[in-house]
Order: C-alpha cells, then sequence, then structure tokens
C-alpha cells in the first residue's frame, strides 16, 4: 500500500510542526502554501534558504505559451503548453546578524515553530539562533489579504535574548525566478522598469515574448517598509533595500514589509506604478487592523463553509485544510479565472483550467457560495466557445471541443492521447449546466448561453461517433475514458453513455425553450441525434451485471490491486507506462463516474455490481478517484469503504498519499472530501427537483456537521451518534426527503439516525 | 490521389536537370546526396547559396543523444533521442567574380546543369554567369571516393569566355553546422584544434558532452588545394583558405580541393590529424586517376547488381536511383554500422537503426553481396543483445526487446506509442535469422549466436503474453503494428502471429542444437512456450474470410482509399492525428506483411481474399508499403496493381509521391523496388530449401534482367515477352523451379512465359 508521510501535527486547525524537515522542505512548502485567489505561493521562507526548496510565486491568470517539441510532430498538435509562471518573489529578506547570514539550512537553530492558521490565513514561524556574541529570536508573520486582494503584508521581529546584535536586512523584489518545469530553461521575465516614489520601491517586469500571438503580462510589485532605507539597490529584474539595525538584550525590532501587486489583467503597464502607489496609500491601515480584517474574512467563510467532525482530530483537520485551499485559491471573484490543479502551491499542470473544475468543484460551489459564482465558471466556458470551435476544426470535427487544458479556450496541451482522445472532458461540461440548472433552479442561465454551449457540444459528438455497419450501432473510437491508465481504447462506457445523454439533454431543453434560444437546430440534425442517442452502443455485460468499461476490458488479466507487491504502488511511480496500460488497474472512477453523475438512473443493484467489480481493481492514483468511490460506497452501505476513501481524499495531502505533494497540492481534488461528507455520509441529492437526505455516521466520529445554501436557504445539517437535524438556518420553508420521508422543513427537524 | 512531382528528367542513368529549382532545392537537394557508406551529403552546393536550403554532411555511425523532453514524462521513457548529427561542411568555397560571390540564388546565370551519373557516383554542375566585364562559365565536379572511404574530391573549372575575371576562391572546412532538429537549437560540435601542416589544413572537433554516457566522437577534416594558398584564416569552428585567379577570355583555371576525413570511431584524436596527412600523401593520384577508379568500383557493383529494364525508361531509372542511393549508405563494409532510413541524405529519423534493416534490407543483400555482409547485419544485433536485456527490463519485462530506433541497441526515441508498443519489430530481428539461414543454407550462424538472440527474443514474448481467463487464449495487449495509423491496440494479429512463430522456431531449432548450443531452456519453459504457441490468440473473420488486424478493426467505418476526397491525400498532412488513428486507413502492410513473410503457409484463396480487403483501404504513406504490395499483387496476378505499387516503391523519391522527400531519401524502403521486381514480377522463392521463380512481364515493359548470387553460385535471370531465361553465370550446377516445373540448371534454360 501507499506509504502517508505525514510531516505536520494533527490539529484541528493548524497545519504546524515544531521540525524544519530538510529532506521534505518542499513538502512542507507545499503544505504551508497560501493564497487569496489573486495571488499565492508557496510556503516559502523569506530569508535565503540554501537547501533543497522550490521557490514559487502565482499570480492568477498570469501565464506563458512555454514552446514544446514532441519527437514526431502529427497535425493538429497544441503548439505550445501553457504555464502559470513563476513570477517575482516579493516577500524575499536577506537577513544578517553580526555578519552572519541567517540561513536556516547552515546555521544552528532552535525553537523551530512553523504554523498555518486555516481559520485566519496567517502563516506564522519562529526560530533561535545563537551565535557566538549573541542569541536572536525571530518571529515571521504574513499573510496576503483575501480583502485587499493586491496586498501582502509580512511583519518580523528579533529579539536579542543574549549579547547584542547589529542586524541587516535586505530587502528585494527579485523577478529572476524560473519555472522548474520550463521546457527550454527559459527566464520568463524581462524587466520594464524600477525605482522609488512617494510610496515605495517598484520594479515592473513583463514576460518575454512569444510565437503564439499571445497576451504578454506586465507585472508591478510595489513595495513599502515600517522605516526609511539606508540604500536602494537595482539589479537586473530585481530592487532592494537595505536596513540596519542595533539592539542590545531585551530589545527587539520590528520590521515590517508591505507589498502592492498589480498585473496587466486588470491594470495597464503604464499605470501599474501610478496605481499601486495609490492602494498603497488607501492600505494605509495598521498591521494589526489589516490582520483583524483578514481574520474577520476568514471567519464569515468558515461560518458558511466549515464541516465540522467531532470524534477524529484527522479527518477534522484534513476537511478544513482542503477548504483552506481551496478557498485561498478561488473564492469566485473574477469570471476571467478558474482553478488551476495545483492552484498557488506549484507548477505541475501550469495552473491551467481542466475538467476538474466542472466535474469536482461546481458542485461543492453551488452549496457553499452564490450561485453567481458557479455562473461565472459557467459563463468562463460560453465566453471560450469560439475557441472550443477552434479546437473542434483542428481535429476535423464539427462542433465544439473544450480543451483539455487552457488558459484562453484554446487546447494548449500535446500529448495526443489525452488531448486529441480525452474528450469525455466535452461531457462535463454541459453536465455542469445541468448542475447548475438543477441545484439552483434558474433555468435562465440553461435557455440562452447554456444551449449555446450545448448545442455546439452535441454537435461535436454527433460528429464524433461514426455507424459500425457491423453492429448498426454509434461508437466512438479511439478514446481515453477518466481512467487515463488506458487510452485510444474503443467505445468507453462513460465516454459514449455521457455524449448519447448531451444529445438527448440538449435536444429536451431545445425543445423546451426553442422560442427564447439564441441557436436553432435544424429538424434534420434534431432526428441526428435521436438516431445517435437511441442506438448508440454502449457495452455491457449481461452475465457480471455490470457495464463494460471499454470493449476489450474484459480480456484483460484482471486481478485485484490487493493481489500486487505493495511495492510496486504507486504504479505511476513503479510501473513503465506500456504496462500501465495493459493492465486492469484503473486510475479513477471510470464507469462509476458515470454512475455518479447519473446517480438516480441507476439501480442500487446495478451501483453494487459496478462497483464491486471495478474498485477492487482501482488504484486511486488519481487525486479526483477516491471522493467519487466514497460517495457511492456510502450509498451503497459499505460504511468502511466510504471512510477508507474519505481520508484518502482528506488527507491526500497532508499524508503524501500519492507521494507528489512535494510538486504542489492537488487544490481541484480537495472538494473530494466534501463530496464525500455531503454527497457521501450525508447522501445528499438533488435531482427531480428534491433535496433529499440520508446519512450515516461512520462509526469512530461522535458527529459532523456542515451548511448548504439550496436555492435561497441557508441549511444546517448534523449528523449525531443517534440523530439527525436539518436546520433552516435562513430563507423560506422548503420540503425536504429524510431517508425516503419527505418533510417540510419551516425551521428544525431531528429524526433518529438509520442504519 | 497523391501528386506527382518530378524535378529531374527522365534518363536511364542519370540524375539530371537543366532547372536550378529554386523553390524545390531542398528536394533537388535529397535527390542529388552522394555517399560511400562512410561519409555522404546532401546535393548542396559547394559556393554560396542564400536562397532556402538544408545544408547536410553526416559521417557514418557519428551521433549525439539529444536530450528531449515530453509533456508529461512516464517511467520508462528513453532519455534521449539519437540522431546522427550534421557534419564539417568540407566542400564549401566562397568564390568571387570581379568582386561580384557568386551566389546562384541572387545573380543571373544560364546553362545550368546539374547531373548525378548513378553509373559512376559523381556530381556535375555547370552554369555561365555573366557580368557586365566578365561572362564567365563554371563547371563542378565531385565524388566521394568508394575506394579510398576516407577521401573526398572536388574539382572546379572556371572558364572566362568574355571579358577579363579576377576569380577568389575562399575554401573552408566550417564545423558551425547545426541539425535543424536539434531539440534545443544546440550546435553539436566544439572545436579542438586547427592548423596547417604539410599535407594540408585541418580542423578537429569534437561532439558537445552529454549527460547520458555516450561516447564524444571526434573528426579531423584535412583538405589539401591543387595549389597554395594565399593566406589561412582561422575562424571558431572553422578554417579557410584563400585563392585568387586572373584570366582572360579564352583562359580557364582549375581549381582542386580534396580532403581526408576521420572519425575517432577508426582513429583516436590525437593521431587523427597525422594519421590524415599520411593517407593525403597515399592518396596522391590524379584526379583522372582517382576518378577512373571511382568509375571502376561502381562499375563491378552494377555489374552484379543492376536491373536493366527495358522499354519503361521511368521505371529504369527508379531501380538504378534505389539501388545507387542504398549501395551509397551501405555495402556491407563496416559490422558496426547499419542502415539508417534516411542515410545521409537527411536527418529525420536520425540516422539510427530501425528494423527496416531486418524486413527490407536483408533480402536484397542476402541476393546482391557475399553472405557476410547479411552476416554481419545479423551480428549487429547479437552484439546489441545485453542492451535490449535493458530495454526489456525498463518495461519490466523478461528477455530481449530490440529498440525502435537505436545506435547502440539501447532504445533512444520516445514516443510510447511506438518505444513501448511498436513491439512486433522484435520479431522482424528473429525473421532475419531464419531468412538468412534458409536463404544461405548456413546453419552455423543460427545454431549459436542465433539461438541466443532467439531465446532472449522468445523469453520477451513469453513474458509479454497475457492469459484471458474469458477467452482461454494468449493474448498481446496494447500494441502497435506495422500499420503506424493505429496505436495501443489489442491482438494486432501480426504481432500474435509473429510471436508464436518466434517461440515455435525457437524451440524446434533449440530441440535441433540443443548439444552445441550456448543457450539452455529449461524443460518448464519450453512447455510454456509451447503452451503460448498452441493457444496463441489469432483474430480471424470466418465470414470474410480473413485474418483481422485486431480486436475491433472491423468494428470500423470501413471505406476504400478511393471514397476520400483526393485533396486529403496524403493523410498524414491533412488529418490530425486522432482522425487517422481511428479510421481504417492503413499505412503500410500489417496483416500482408505477415502474409508475405510466411508466403507458403498460406492459400492463394487466403492471400486474395485478405488482399481484396486489406488493400483498398491502405494509404501507402509508409515508404515500407508499396514494395510487399506489390509482391503479392504479383503473386495474385494483379499484374496491374503490382505494376502500380511498382512505380510507387520505384520512384517514391524521383517523383517525391509522398511530398516529404525534401526531408531526404527513404533509403531502408529504397530496397522495396527491387523486392518488387524479384519477388514480385519475377516471384523468386527461396523456402524449402527451393529456389523458385515464376515471371510475368508487365504488358508495357519489353524486357527486365537481374542477377542474384544464391548459395554460391551466380544466376542470371531475364525476362521477355515470350521467354524466361535462367543463366548459371558462376557455381555449380543447382536445382531450380519455373513455373512449378523442376530444372537442373548447368548452364542456361530458356522457357516461355507463362500467363
Amino acid at each position: 500500500m501507499n506509504q502517508i508521510q505525514r510531516l505536520f501535527d494533527i490539529d484541528p486547525w493548524k497545519i504546524t510542526t515544531k521540525t524544519l524537515d530538510k529532506q521534505n522542505r518542499r513538502l512542507q512548502e507545499s503544505l504551508t502554501s497560501t493564497g487569496n485567489g489573486y495571488m499565492g505561493m508557496r510556503g516559502n521562507f523569506e530569508e535565503q534558504y540554501s537547501g533543497d526548496h522550490h521557490l514559487g510565486t502565482y499570480l492568477a491568470g498570469v501565464w506563458y505559451p512555454d514552446k514544446t517539441r514532441v519527437g514526431w510532430w502529427k497535425n493538429g498538435y497544441p503548439d505550445y503548453f501553457g504555464k502559470v509562471i513563476n513570477a517575482i518573489n516579493f516577500l524575499k529578506l536577506n537577513i544578517t546578524v553580526n555578519g552572519t547570514t541567517i540561513d536556516l539550512a547552515t546555521i544552528p537553530h532552535e525553537d523551530f515553530h512553523l504554523e498555518l492558521d486555516m481559520q485566519t490565513g496567517i502563516l506564522t514561524r519562529r526560530f533561535t539562533i545563537k551565535l557566538t556574541d549573541a542569541t536572536v529570536r525571530f518571529n515571521f508573520e504574513r499573510f496576503l489579504s483575501i480583502v485587499k486582494k493586491e496586498l501582502a503584508v509580512l511583519k518580523v521581529t528579533a529579539e536579542v535574548i543574549t549579547g547584542a546584535a547589529e542586524i541587516t536586512i535586505d530587502s528585494s523584489l527579485d523577478s529572476n525566478v524560473r519555472n522548474e518545469d520550463s521546457n527550454y530553461d527559459e527566464l520568463f521575465w524581462e524587466e520594464k522598469d524600477s525605482g522609488t516614489q512617494d510610496n515605495g520601491t517598484y520594479l515592473t517586469v513583463q514576460t518575454i515574448p512569444n510565437n503564439f500571438g499571445i497576451e504578454r503580462f506586465s507585472v508591478t510589485a510595489l513595495m513599502q517598509h515600517n522605516q526609511q532605507a539606508l540604500e536602494t539597490t537595482p539589479a537586473p529584474l530585481a530592487i532592494s533595500e537595505s536596513f540596519s539595525y542595533e539592539a542590545k538584550a531585551g530589545e527587539t525590532i520590528d520590521f515590517e514589509k508591505r507589498i502592492i501587486v498589480l498585473t496587466s489583467r486588470d491594470v495597464p503597464e503604464e499605470t501599474q506604478v501610478k496605481k499601486a502607489s495609490e492602494l498603497m496609500s488607501t492600505y494605509s491601515e495598521s498591521f494589526d487592523v489589516l490582520k483583524d480584517e483578514q481574520v474577520a474574512a476568514w471567519k464569515k467563510r468558515w461560518e458558511l463553509a466549515d464541516v465540522a467532525i467531532n470524534g477524529d482530530l484527522a479527518a477534522q483537520q484534513g476537511i478544513r485544510f482542503n477548504l483552506f485551499q481551496l478557498f485561498s485559491t478561488y473564492y469566485g471573484d473574477d469570471e476571467r479565472l478558474n482553478i488551476g490543479p495545483k492552484g498557488f502551491t506549484g507548477e505541475k499542470y501550469g495552473g491551467a483550467t481542466y475538467w476538474d473544475t466542472e466535474a469536482y468543484a461546481v458542485p461543492l460551489y453551488l452549496a457553499l457560495a452564490e450561485p453567481k459564482v458557479t455562473k461565472n465558471l459557467l459563463k468562463y466556458r460560453h465566453n471560450q466557445l469560439p475557441e472550443a470551435h477552434i479546437n473542434a476544426q483542428k481535429q476535423g470535427l464539427a462542433g465544439a471541443l473544450y480543451p483539455m487544458v487552457t488558459f484562453t479556450g484554446i487546447e494548449c496541451h500535446n500529448e495526443w492521447e489525452i488531448t486529441f482522445e480525452e474528450i469525455h472532458r466535452n461531457g462535463s461540461i454541459a453536465y455542469a449546466i445541468y448542475n447548475y440548472t438543477n441545484y439552483t433552479g434558474d433555468e435562465t442561465y440553461l435557455q440562452k448561453e447554456g444551449l449555446e454551449v450545448l448545442t455546439e457540444i452535441a454537435r461535436f459528438w454527433a460528429d464524433r461517433v461514426h455507424f459500425s455497419k457491423r453492429q448498426q450501432k454509434y461508437m466512438i473510437h479511439g478514446v481515453t475514458g477518466p481512467n487515463e491508465y488506458e487510452n485510444n481504447i474503443n467505445n468507453n462506457w462513460y465516454t459514449n453513455m455521457l455524449a448519447a445523454w448531451v444529445l438527448k439533454y440538449t435536444l429536451e431543453n431545445y425543445r423546451r425553450f426553442e422560442d427564447v434560444a439564441t441557436v436553432s437546430i435544424p429538424q434534420s440534425e434534431q432526428e441526428q441525434w435521436e438516431d445517435i442517442y437511441h442506438n448508440m452502443y454502449l457495452p455491457v455485460d449481461e452475465e457480471l451485471g455490470i457495464f463494460v468499461q471499454h470493449d476489450t476490458f474484459l480480456d484483460k488479466d484482471l486481478i485485484p490491486v490487493t493481489d500486487l507487491n505493495p511495492a510496486d504502488l504507486p504504479l505511476n511511480q513503479h510501473w513503465s507506462w506500456d504496462k500501465i496500460l495493459r493492465s486492469c488497474f484503473i486510475k479513477q472512477a471510470d464507469v462509476l463516474q458515470g454512475i455518479y453523475y447519473f446517480s438516480d438512473e441507476f439501480t442500487l443493484e446495478e451501483k453494487q455490481k459496478n462497483f464491486n467489480f471495478y474498485e477492487p481493481m482501482t488504484v486511486h492514483e488519481s487525486s479526483l478517484s477516491a471522493s467519487i468511490h466514497a460517495i457511492l460506497a456510502a450509498e451503497l452501505g459499505m460504511e468502511e469503504k466510504a471512510l477508507e476513501m474519505y481520508e484518502r481524499t482528506a488527507r491526500l495531502d497532508l499524508d503524501n498519499y500519492n507521494n507528489d505533494t512535494e510538486d504542489g497540492l492537488h487544490i481541484t481534488s480537495m472538494t473530494g472530501s466534501w463530496l464525500a461528507i455531503v454527497q457521501g455520509f450525508a447522501q445528499m441529492k438533488t435531482s427531480h427537483e428534491t433535496l433529499s437526505f440520508a446519512p450515516f455516521l461512520p462509526s469512530k466520529w461522535d458527529s459532523y456537521a456542515f451548511h448548504i445554501n439550496y436555492r435561497g436557504r441557508l441549511l444546517a445539517v448534523t449528523v449525531e451518534k443517534e440523530t439527525v437535524t436539518l436546520k433552516l438556518v435562513t430563507g423560506d420553508t422548503i420540503n425536504v426527503t429524510l431517508y425516503d420521508e419527505n418533510y417540510e422543513l419551516a425551521d428544525e427537524i431531528t429524526v433518529a439516525m438509520k442504519d
């Protein structure tokens, strides 16, 4: 089995440790990442650190089209691999004490303490250094304001315990930063300007030119300190200010740095310095006032979103960590943005938009944010419809193909087996429209923009299928399903099923809203779609009573994961790619993803048979896997399996379960633990205009409780050993179903827990 | 249909044109490439040419491991893509006339004439330039000696027709050359030394360091001219000598440059200059003497190898061009070398070794060279057995996997669908051992080295199969067959059949030669192999009477190529990769390749049904396709199709049929036209210890004739309108079968042509 690697203490609200783990510094950095939706960074130290680590600061929507090459180019390959790029390191300090540079990799220290407070988004750190002539205790505190998104605040205190110390601090804005995943080791930045004006010292940089017509981004960072610098020193792509202090035992020096960061996404380069200066003036509150604002703002988020678990601190910490990091990445403020799989915590997957958003994030944001947040995520795709047309055209197909990886809507990943074949993603874009409409009851989006998107996705599918004369069925050959441990397969049940559903759902709603719709679907096209969805080939095995993952899956050597040598897990780190591909082992829910999407269309027996068949062959090596299995296992009464899956999704990063968290956090899959509790343990369902629950409580838990927004109401759900309580916190009376009984919820209902 | 693009005149022995085609200069360069097995170059001009072209000089076995990156690395991917690198441009001249630089891209000229004489391997060119003050006729003549492999010779004459001319020539050795396919735009050379000594001026360069432990190659070029230089000028990675002449109308200047090229493959760097100097002294014959040697040596090659076709000059030119270029690339002199798919004519495919050698080149070299040449090709693989083990281990498999692309035996291509999946190549390595043994009757190689290779290949297959419980058959999932327009398919008939054959053939011969064999195959392993080859799953369709290309091929939308829009051809230049993959269209013989290999195991009816089914869906976009189809079509009496296929293979490059000859010639597939005539039209077969023929003559031809070596004899075969003549040129009397009649051939037999 995969090894657990737990660097931080178990704590309900904190990510904290007293160990500087030099061997796993990257992992520590990932887990102490902070962000405010606008910008974010890994938990790097401000001062010099010469040990292995990964310096990373990222700005939402600021990316670069890194040119790629493959062995043999094929027609239709995208030209570039877009990536969110490592941006100005604006926290950077260089600190010396009596001439010795503070570098925890090399100098002795004690009392190390590192703490990320998830309740407030504040990262603190302290340590004491003992030199021959002085003992100094350092304390660092920093946050990215979620109230004033352009603002980062950092406070350092240095308390001299013994002796006397001359302390110098060089404080920099430094854009000499590279992406570790740069294909050509290029530095993606060039300097535009730097200098000092009334409100501080600034650096303006711009992304280097590219050959793909992609916008170049300019970024200005302006820093201000709580005292005048002795000197300001420009350097290529950087600028720094120096400070010097003398202190005796018992004295403390206070150093404060605040930074305004602006990008050309919001402010044109030529006015960035001016605007940054204005903001620096405006945001003139004291550190403590800014901090109080931050605390209050996070408190408000948590009041709505917190899931309180009693009786299992590890589980409690897990879900809060996930919600914290998810909201640090995206809180729906900017409809031009989406949710990158690594957020601001790393480089792998390039910070781009994936189908993860629609499949895994939308359900959470529907319940934990205003409907407009989800609508913004839908609009993001609607805005990119012209580019989705281009993607389809490049494949010689009609309609719209939403990309696997994108910033602009244009596909920017170039492994053909993903880009060209993992087209099921197009179905999830459509499904999210259904999900939004079904959850909110708001049909206005569906009628216009929604149908525009749906129609073009449907046209793609109608062109992508072919008719097999031999089988007299429509088929979809050459796809990769959600299980990326196979590819170029034929008739992936999930893809075929989803494609047929898109055609049917689009046509039904077109006919409902034809009068107001902004699209037109000719009669002949409607008939073609009907023919396709009535005659879509959906592989089943009657004997086993299962939907078949794809045409030849059952010819494989079918063995359970438990028969594998545990040393071989995770497979993707031990087996060659071809061996993985031809094995039966499944990376993430595939057939089961389809059963999850359309839960009410399958019988419990069908669910059970498919779960029993596929789950034992599933290695859950995608961070997106465990949640779907937790939900289904919960519905099937497999409480132990459900809890195992919950723990895996909730603590995936905290326990470094897939041995890759050092690269960054699995942001989009962080919704999984919430889904596992709300859609899994509590069995919340919303289909057929009905809100229903059928909760169970994992036996080792004492209780859990959460809130959801639903059609204008705020509901609180509390699940305890003996009882389940639903409370209408705000909004009108509503009908709910609890364990298949209907109730009118006006205030609060408590019923006995059912097995 | 594909467009024909014919730049050169039809001529039985010459590649010649009077047009400098600036739009297609690269294509002209490819088609006028020359080589002597040791080195070679594209048909670049010696003097400056500023128009679009591709400068390329290549030295056999001198390569570089170019580091590669792919989007997402997978376990087992090779670290580098090896490529033969563009080497010192040693022919380089810069010529001025009265101060004007001669550059045919820019200055007016007339009487342009370019000619590659395939009878002699001599490339000549002439043109006349008219300046205001002089008219000068230039004549260039050059060749790479096939007698003195390290020697290149170049002669330029400039005849002043009118006026007076001051002519200057700068003659260089220039290693500032880059591969166009370099992944990181790197210059692969660094300078070691340059200077002048008794026998000329030299440049020594070395390949830059690499991180893969691959040998760095040093190369020295030494040039000598027919007069003393005015000046010698070193430059980074280059050195040049300058000459100046004055001539009046009626006078001619003669300029001669000869170059010795040595590499560290043969001579250590520290003695290269000395050795080059010695060779320059030794090779002191006059230009005309060296040329006579060259002419004589090529004459000898042609006496054995020529295929004379009467009645079809285009066909005649095609076969000669192919044989000429093939022998320019490889004539079996060096067992460390193999036959790169582009020879010395371009960069694509990196000059590495592919299975093309065993599948397509071995049969030709068996017939047109001494047995030791083919044995050298076999030994090349035997020498690389340890590396083939490593390739298999990287995939987690037993035995040996010969690489798809290699220099050292280690796989150095990194597209998983090729590297990991196109494993049928392993079968062809085995097949070549059978082919050699069967053709020559020499079993000594098979008994020892042959069985070592066979056993390890068999072990690979025995581990690579899996047993499908459902079908109670052994299967091979996740492969790419010879048809690379599909990949990651299951149960490719060709691969499964070949794997089963390897197991059977290895076991049979192990049992025959167990006493002398250097390998040991335990009884249990023998039984396992038997079980596998008796129970290998071989997809067939009884109704259609065909072998099925792979499991789900028949579910495709099966349409003939003739139904395609001709503008879509070649597909690989017009369709996206995914569209190609899921289409029914076949790149090259796949099922038919298996039928070709084991021709005597299939009935004519089986051959006909499979040909009729697959050929109409075959786009022949691999240069390796047409020959196999020509052979089968000939056997099936489909004369028109056979001739169409012959013409396609014979003139593939001359007519730029696949619109990619500008990248270089399709060297390994050049055997195809010979195979089409000898194994196709003449139906030469050698199985079951019997040499047999059943020739037909394409109706538009008057006759064709060729020689073959066979078991110590040299035979001449002449096929005319009414008769077929077999002549024993040298060697003992031999039994041959002609149109199913047995003859004892002591001198000459002539029989009537059969329909």
